[in-house]
């Protein structure tokens, strides 16, 4: 193992070159889609991909003749904090050089609430955004989405962080502190997982007969759990086949991709016997049964209706997705109140989905119902188990830890926008709705709302946020403790 | 040690007789004021008193041949939770002979709230009420406050719960696993603390002007950090020399015993470097001068006002006691948001303060900023330090468990408020305001708010959720726990 000095700063900035020429093609994709509506973006589009590649060969030419490959964990935090940064800055000129975004703080903010998946957004009419510009919002999603997936499988766990070393097992890798070779294997067999999701749902929900441009954005927005639409209604308008479609494939979303991988291997036990997987839809299912019983009995909802309602709210919630069929805000009191409890749980972990994760929620439970038994049997030694394996002391701290973190920056965060001018409801809800990467929240960034209207600088604040709680908070924290940069 | 069997249920039977029978006494310490202020209630009281003390003694008549006095952790358990239980179902008498609060539900909501020192009151016109009551009212808090003394340092560190354990190597005694002979010591000492701070609060408040009775009141009031005031304003009417001598025995109150103890013998050094002392004093401060610089700016109050006001309310929260000089909602948003987050602190470990608690916390923290450092140095061995020693892992779990629990059960209790009817602000605030024993809230039962409005079944929910925050939650928990009856 190297030694933990200098940052290796040139192979930084080489690998975040690398990216933005990556990003300047993904750019290029929206082009036809340009061509095709005729909905002229066309040349704003090509530029701000030629802009974000230029600078990107620009960037490897003068570090190209780097030769020093070591890529430590160091290098790591720092590269995929300025991941996200850096294809957020260029990710935003499609929107300024049209002019359909022409604030740029606005287009950041969107921007970044794509590739974090979030899908808060600043637009008050979306339908009116040029389609080559919608394509390319919803594939900030897909693309975020992408990059989590290998963050969270191959990255995440080799830094040791928030317990996501639980899965490193999962996945074989000879060099546990050198994180190239891993994360190639394990990027590739799960990105073909997540794009053969997409295709899948793509076409289903074409059979449901929403058009090919539609579904696709769609397909983006649920399989990065982002929640991005295309309509100013989100899902609202289309037919309850599409809005059930969408549901099953945002449970999907929200599942361990390890998880889809040993399916397709016909490995079912392992699906079967994953406590986090079982937490997640016992989670949904509770969740939903209430939501649907109070609908019934105190709104009159015929059953269907209720249920659909209910089941697509609470799974968008809980996935951190943020799709809508229904303004949840018009709901009882408690109801909605129970929604925003979904809010501070999230998907799986080695999902795309964000939030705290089912995987920690429940080792927390379970810590908890073992520190009771403790005071029980005070001389007995009583482990945490997870999917059958004792769980050390040092990962449940570490939950712990992030736990913390995550509510002391949920009631700063709260504490900031309500400094901003934003009453209680829309402070607490627009803090946990980005930290979380959700999007729609409570308060006037309800289900029907947005964020236009929130100050320039609450909008730099919650693009933080979003980069906080996508990077699973240490990532971005510990590049901003003085202790990492000393040797 | 002795097996873990049968719970040694008649001796427990027997220490709640003659907790009764004491109880008895203090209620006929009331008549006196009765007696002299003339205020129709002297027989009321005198009846009520007869009834709890016959009870107990025909309780110790029938368990007194009971010779087993192994008095196990167990037993503990269980007497600690049924004390506070039996002494609240007793203690509602005078308040129903009476008819000043006919309705038992409301007597017993405000006994337990004088018992567990929260000082949520139902009372609409607290003046009307005749002043050998109220007098019985301040003495459930000041009774309350004594309870909480000797459970925090001499129980609660012997059967384990939530990190006061560390606090059981201050106190000397010779076998851990028998409650009694430690228990003893502890509490005479400790005692005399109390008795003594309460004597002195009641001659600076004298002193003050404030009569006799005012002070006598407002000072078991302020000890207990319990917040029940004779008058309808609270401390809003006294001068600011009284609000002062108040606010400074709040913080006193809010105070680990054992550092007064250790004042007293002149060992100022363990005050210096106590660390939870020093948390406890720093985030007061922090809040103050927040508080007062934002209302000197935004609302333009003078500074001597604006600092009395800031500082009042801010110790009032954070001892958990809620006594009012100012309606903080009328404060600016943000400020009054903060007061809401204070409510999340709590006093030392070892006061008579509820909530969280400082030490707590600041292990808390602590813990996230060694789980950073580890991640910067992976093979480094990093302990959490309390107070120069290395605290074990295990009691930081346990700490962990402690809030969890605590913010699942304000989820879920906020949920049950806000099924009951009310607003959110107002089912948040009546949730912590109970749980953290502080009183008054946000919401409808604010600052100048009170809890008559309430449902009965919020009445008796909020009355449980008192009792599990004032037992630290785990001694209740336990005892619902089924693995608990188990042999």
């Amino acid at each position: 193992m190297r030694n933990w000095k200098d940052v290796n700063g040139k192979l930084i900035i080489k690998v975040l070159g690398l990216l933005l020429i990556i990003e300047g093609f993904f750019m290029w994709l929206c082009l036809p889609f340009s061509y095709y509506f005729q909905s002229g973006d066309f040349f704003d589009i090509l530029l701000s991909g030629i802009i974000t590649t230029l600078s990107g060969l620009i960037i490897w030419f003068f570090t190209r003749k780097n030769k020093n490959k070591n890529l430590g964990k160091r290098e790591g935090y720092i590269i995929v904090t300025f991941a996200w940064i850096i294809i957020s800055i260029f990710g935003a000129l499609p929107f300024v050089l049209n002019g359909a975004i022409p604030n740029y703080t606005n287009a950041f903010f969107e921007t970044m609430s794509g590739f974090t998946t979030t899908g808060a957004s600043i637009l008050t009419d979306i339908e009116s955004v040029p389609k080559g510009l919608l394509f390319w919002r919803s594939l900030t999603h897909w693309i975020g989405g992408m990059g989590i997936i290998v963050l969270s499988l191959a990255i995440l766990p080799i830094l040791g962080i928030g317990g996501m070393q639980l899965f490193a097992a999962e996945v074989p890798g000879p060099t546990p502190d050198k994180l190239h070779p891993r994360v190639t294997g394990t990027a590739k067999r799960l990105w073909g997982i997540y794009i053969l999701l997409t295709i899948v749902e793509t076409v289903f929900l074409l059979f449901g007969g929403m058009d090919f441009f539609d579904s696709l954005c769609h397909s983006f927005g649920t399989m990065a759990t982002g929640g991005f639409s295309t309509k100013n209604n989100s899902i609202m308008g289309f037919s309850p086949y599409i809005q059930y479609v969408i549901a099953i494939f945002m449970i999907l979303a929200g599942t361990n991709f390890t998880l889809h991988y040993f399916a397709l291997m016909g490995k079912f036990d392992k699906l079967k016997k994953n406590e986090e997987f079982r937490f997640y839809m016992l989670l949904i299912i509770i969740a939903t049964v209430i939501i649907t019983i109070s609908m019934i009995i105190l709104r009159n909802t015929a059953f269907e209706k209720a249920f659909r309602d209910s089941l697509f709210q609470v799974v968008s919630i809980v996935t951190t997705t943020g799709f809508v069929t229904s303004d949840y805000l018009l709901w009882p009191n408690y109801v909605w109140f129970l929604i925003f409890l979904l809010m501070f749980t999230g998907g799986c972990a080695g999902s795309t989905g964000g939030g705290i994760k089912a995987m920690r929620q429940l080792l927390l439970f379970k810590n908890s119902a073992v520190q009771l038994k403790r005071l029980i049997h005070p001389r007995a030694f009583i482990p945490v188990k997870f999917n059958g394996k004792s769980i050390p002391q040092e990962i449940i701290l570490n939950i712990l830890a992030f736990f913390l973190f995550y509510m002391i920056i949920f009631a700063f965060g709260t504490l900031v926008m309500s400094f901003l001018g934003l009453d209680l409801n829309s402070a607490m809800g627009s803090v946990i709705a980005s930290l979380g990467n959700i999007g729609p929240a409570i308060g006037d960034v309800g289900p029907t709302g947005n964020y236009a209207a929130i100050p320039s600088v609450g909008k730099w604040f919650l693009s933080f946020l979003m980069l906080l709680g996508r990077l699973e908070i240490f990532t971005v924290l510990i590049i901003l403790t003085p202790a990492f940069w000393k040797k």
